[in-house]
């Protein structure tokens, strides 16, 4: 493979020092970018899109010929294991994600099994393969995967909820049998990112999306505990390259020390966050990625960029952080705010480096 | 007036000491109870209930008579002070609030009145004081408010939202209105909360439910700054009685040291708030309230009581503690299982007081 010409990224995620503050952003191929519809009114739907590594790889690179981003990540979804898994992931439209056949009874529990994933999600690896491929070395590539509590709070509530209701009543009735769920999940998640590291993605993300739902103890032991098994059976290397880890608990603000802890490299942090206050808390334990209000994006161009030093500021100088939003960025978003706001977090953290 | 045959909830706040801990549940009168939605049928609506004294009082009463719970709260809506502005609450089948007029350009948001809770939320102060009479002392009453921020928010969007894309795109390219639009909003508050002390509410607490969707910053500005004026106008007596203040933020668990300085006499704290950290970081301050999953009451009768334990065991021994949920009870409740958490929280804080 073509040596990488922009590293960034990954040297930040290693606490190494930049030229700039490296930039990507969650969701950044996406319905706000219109040659991204296009090619997903030619897919027919996302998961027609998903399933196709050509397509994957075409529209994951679109945001990289718009914006001088310093990453890209995989176009897939966090739910491709419980779909791998039987559970019939789909998209109504103008919804989220949903089952045909969510978690319902311990029958249902009991009769999961681990996905291979080089047979069972080949469409993933082929897709990784072919984006390293199409990258030829400009950017590294990010996998991802979604927690073992976040897969399960899908797969038991059958989609997206208000109230998690479902997943709850079994974590307060049947612990055991969320916990059996979670083991099988962990197993397959780790699996699941070790394939696309062999397939070629540089640094792995898990996106722990319902975490923030949990009690301080439900969440130590619902989903931190997974999170680490996870981290722990994680591949650290691949063709003499270290793979740097990142771990994103939406809502996980309160918890940022027990994080720091779970032997991944970086920290996702969400816009509730002030980025100053985690940097002391997590300390030199990890890099940190965030974490800027996706609705910023919405502001005009002068309080974008005030907003963007605002997070720059905050973290500070020194290495060990990655520019990104909070939460993925949303389809209203104006491509030429990303531009702005790509301009402003490399020409600014340029001058704080010289300052 | 009768003097308070049990004023724990009102010693708590307080931070006295109290033969129990006291527990009052937000929502507790509300739709998981048959007799409200039998009442609510005869009302035609919720607001033919809220509107109605007669009903507001019936419905505010129910719970008390069957639980064995140390205070009583208004049976009104967070968002009655934009609806007497003129923006027509109402509520869709099975949706939360919406307005028929929100707030769309600058021209509506300046031609916003402080509306006379007197006279144009008459019915609510007769709701007060038709309930202090009903309660004849049993328990003391609170009064409540939606924050400046969360009545914005609605106001703004024209009922709730996922992204609250509306009142964002304001906040980061016209913060200036919305500044205009939270002075008018919080003086409104200040009347209204007002009002129903002089009606007769023996406390007060302000409902700040979308605070947590702002970054730190954003916080401090568009919501922290107009708690702070809220809190700083209310009346601190009424007939000789101190009123104590509650402050709630939802998702505002990374703030408590800030809300801590409000002036207000308590916090609420969600359930994802470990409540002995909380407690370690307010100090002395001011008096906590909460924080039980509202889930955990989906669980079995055993694990209720023992996370209903945890609570109180993470606040711990020492006044100060009123036990509440972390969020309005659901509606799925079964009203044994509240009968359950009573018992659990008088029995096992009466123990505690006395090993």
């Amino acid at each position: 493979m073509t040596p990488l010409k922009n590293d960034t990224f990954l040297r930040a995620l290693a606490r190494q020092p930049t030229p700039h503050t490296p930039i990507w952003l969650m969701r950044q191929a996406g319905r706000y970018l219109p040659e991204y519809n296009a090619t997903r009114k030619r897919a027919g739907s996302f998961l027609g899109l998903a399933k196709n590594p050509d397509y994957a790889t075409e529209v994951t690179l679109q945001p990289l010929e718009r914006f001088a981003l310093d990453a890209a990540i995989l176009f897939s979804d966090i739910l491709t294991v419980p779909d791998a898994m039987g559970l019939g992931l789909y998209f109504a439209d103008g919804e989220g994600p949903r089952f045909h056949h969510p978690l319902r009874d311990e029958r249902a529990i009991k009769a999961l099994h681990v996905p291979d994933p080089h047979t069972e999600l080949r469409y993933v690896m082929e897709a990784v393969s072919s984006i390293r491929r199409a990258l030829d070395g400009r950017v590294p590539l990010i996998g991802f995967s979604g927690s073992p509590y976040t897969l399960a709070c899908y797969m038991i509530e059958g989609g997206g909820s208000d109230d998690f209701r479902t997943v709850k009543t079994m974590l307060y009735s049947r612990p055991d049998l969320l916990h059996h769920l979670l083991r099988i999940t962990a197993q397959a998640v780790i699996d699941y990112l070790n394939a696309q590291i062999i397939a070629g993605a540089q640094a792995v993300m898990i996106f722990d999306t319902w975490g923030g739902n949990l009690t301080s103890a439900g969440y130590a032991e619902f989903s931190l505990a997974y999170l680490q098994q996870v981290v722990a059976g994680l591949k650290r290397e691949h063709n003499g390259e270290r793979i740097p880890s990142i771990v994103f608990t939406k809502g996980g603000g309160g918890w940022l020390e027990s994080m720091a802890d779970l032997g991944c490299d970086a920290l996702g942090i969400d816009w509730s966050t002030d980025l100053a206050l985690a940097r002391q808390r997590v300390g030199a334990r990890v890099a940190l990625q965030g974490n800027l209000d996706p609705a910023a994006l919405f502001g005009s161009e002068a309080t974008l960029r005030s907003e963007a030093r605002r997070v720059l500021d905050a973290f500070g100088v020194g290495p060990g952080h990655v520019f990104n939003l909070g939460h993925g960025i949303s389809q209203f978003t104006a491509p030429e705010q990303v531009a702005v706001l790509v301009d402003e977090v490399h020409t600014y953290s340029k001058r704080q480096r010289t300052s």
